[in-house]
């Protein structure tokens, strides 16, 4: 059964919570690629992927909140956030998939700011 | 013709792209949020909606250049670059449509940073 972008990226996020960044060449291409355009970094390869999440500075084990997913067949977008108890982040992730793999993922870290104080009259806080 | 809504989200942007931004109201419902949830702020309805790009403090006219978009017929998230010749930013936008018309935006402004020196053994510059 060949699955959709949605099955597979909520796999790949099933995988990411093991905390096991091997098992999620799982799901990755042979030809995977990740990029950050903030930092202007490319990751290849499965390899380099899972020694970049275990070389990461971390205080425990990676939590992973699926917040929200998009997608269609071929591609999915979601938004996760991830804390290893002492950090956190989110991060909004663009898959691209082909035979039932993940070839390519563009990935983006938005870090909370400071409200501006002169759109204070046209704005309600969230929660 | 009921439009999908990756068809809606290209008509938004296209709308922004005028700068005439009371002309964006054209495609977003009565009830229309927008979340920011980096600075916990919310905004309700075209009015503030277009009060707010009209007051943001800008040097020219913005250009909006549409980098990806990824949807399906109730749901759409398309990454941005933004810029007023002299500001630039990028803005992931989460659209979600209901009866033809935007009803919700989720949006997140990430900024670019630095490369961090203990991953470089890992990765290549994209560009």
């Amino acid at each position: 059964m060949r699955e959709n972008a949605l099955e597979l990226v909520e796999k790949f996020w099933q995988l990411m919570k093991s905390n096991d960044f091997r098992s999620v060449g799982a799901v990755l291409a042979d030809d995977y690629v990740l990029e950050w355009p903030q930092s202007n970094e490319r990751i290849r390869g499965k390899d380099n992927f899972a020694a970049m999440n275990e070389e990461y500075p971390a205080h425990g084990r990676w939590q992973f909140t699926v917040n929200k997913m998009v997608g269609n067949d071929d591609e999915a977008v979601s938004d996760v956030s991830v804390t290893d108890g002492v950090q956190t982040a989110r991060a909004i992730s663009f898959f691209t998939i082909a035979d039932g793999k993940i070839v390519k993922m563009i990935e983006f870290w938005p870090d909370n700011y400071e409200a501006p104080a002169n759109r204070k009259h046209l704005v309600e806080p969230i929660a």
